[in-house]
């Protein structure tokens, strides 16, 4: 059995054929262009074998609610060309399969929980932010995606400020000094004027970024309860993590029981940004057996 | 049919037999004062009637895993004699039939999901917030209750400060200016040093504390993306939801699509504090038909 992957990202799509186990036979990347080409290219590659479905993890705000006119499309996004795009309705003219489609963060949520259940952790939900040129977070409840009237923008919730940070204005152009707009890529080189690789671990400002993580694995603890919570994203790392998980710590202060920190506050699994290939194909193999 | 709901508080306990259409058949409170005094009486009450199931909406926090030693218990509660309660033992000594055990808020938000079926609502999710004496909350994905490693304790979440309060430490022992720290029923002595139901909505405090609450309406939207939340408990009222509802907008600034407002962001539909027991004769009829 083959199915397809495809991450949509800003700059490329990921396109991989996988098999029943989650193994990648093939994979291909293509750069993101205009949708027409982009999408024509990607039906191209994917015609070329007997695939049964393909689950799509793409950059989001997108439309999920398979009863609304505009399910499928890529809607409001602010990358040039791609707003209002019907993803869906145009693979689908060259490609007759079912597709899966979901958010980026979804799709890598799922590959993290699959993993997980296949290395034997008893877990029915885990949260999956990822930390990069923005913020994003998504959910498995129960075993499915978290979301009745769309998917989570957990990058986008407002938190106590850091007292050492109070002058900072935040990045994010819909709400200033939101998660994203504290703590996403872009906010290095607006807070030092550096770019966030040349910024090493003992300066403070990562002692403000984990301040305000810490609060993101604070809500979704004391919201959703999950057994897990994992974060990817170029802006992540271990030693980062250690800081978030003595801060979460701190700030949580004993109130609710949660699993032994380094297991419950953890990066990825699936290693080189793997997850969403692995969500994808997972979302599809589950597509067809429902 | 009959099933029992008991609402456990901290000076009361309302008992409550209902029949299949949630219709309350028998009702009485009991005041809250030792555990052995109190479930006696409850176990007493119910004791007369042949009642099938009980749903338990109690005060937390609680031990609701199953698989936990301490299943059925009330944890650690500042409720004096209450600490490690074993709740649903004491009473399956006296009362020989299925019991479910939940919080207060899953309760009041179980009612008030089945509440909406019954209006033909399309919902499958839905949030609970009450602020009151503390602040918690609820909720329901894909008509289930969440929670994995246990239940929900959205009343400590962490905000962004109001510029005019940004002198208030806040009320939490926990935890300080968390959300119940901010806008919980004593905030009002300890910002003004009057009770709250004599602080005017034209009073200043009160956009202080819309500005909070609605932080937590945008936290349960984004993290959860529910059809619906509902804010309970004796701080809240229609005129200081309209409040919250301008506020929502502000912050959110359009980022994602909602369901219009004064239907997203509501009171309770069931009146005079009735979601819990409501909830609790759905919860205690689901669990016999599973």
């Amino acid at each position: 059995m083959l199915v397809g992957s495809i991450e949509v990202g800003g700059t490329k799509f990921v396109c991989a054929v996988g098999n029943e186990n989650y193994q990648v036979k093939d994979q291909i990347q293509i750069p993101t262009t205009t949708p027409s080409e982009t999408l024509q290219k990607t039906a191209e590659y994917f015609a070329q074998f007997e695939i049964e479905a393909i689950g799509i993890a793409s950059f989001g705000p997108i439309e999920i609610r398979k009863n609304s006119p505009k399910y499928g499309y890529i809607t409001k996004t602010p990358k040039a060309g791609w707003e209002n795009t019907n993803f869906i309705g145009y693979l689908k003219k060259y490609l007759n399969v079912p597709m899966f489609f979901t958010t980026d963060v979804n799709g890598s949520a799922y590959g993290e929980y699959v993993m997980s259940l296949l290395s034997n952790e008893k877990i029915d939900s885990l949260v999956y932010y990822t930390i990069g040129t923005g913020v994003g977070g998504g959910a498995i409840v129960d075993g499915n995606l978290l979301g009745s009237t769309g998917h989570p923008e957990m990058g986008h919730v407002l938190l106590k400020r850091h007292p050492d940070d109070l002058d900072f204005a935040g990045v994010c152009p819909f709400h200033n000094d939101c998660l994203e707009g504290l703590v996403s890529g872009p906010t290095f080189e607006a807070r030092l004027n550096r770019a966030g690789k040349d910024v090493p671990l003992s300066e403070p400002v990562w002692d403000i970024m984990s301040y305000y993580v810490a609060q993101a694995a604070i809500q979704a603890t004391l919201i959703l309860r999950p057994n897990k919570i994992v974060f990817g994203g170029g802006v992540t790392s271990e030693e980062f993590l250690r800081k978030v998980r003595r801060d979460f710590a701190k700030l949580l202060n004993g109130y609710v029981e949660v699993p032994q920190l380094d297991k419950y506050i953890t990066m990825p699994e699936i290693k080189n940004n793997g997850s969403a290939t692995v969500g994808d194909f997972a979302l599809a193999i589950d597509m067809l057996k429902r």
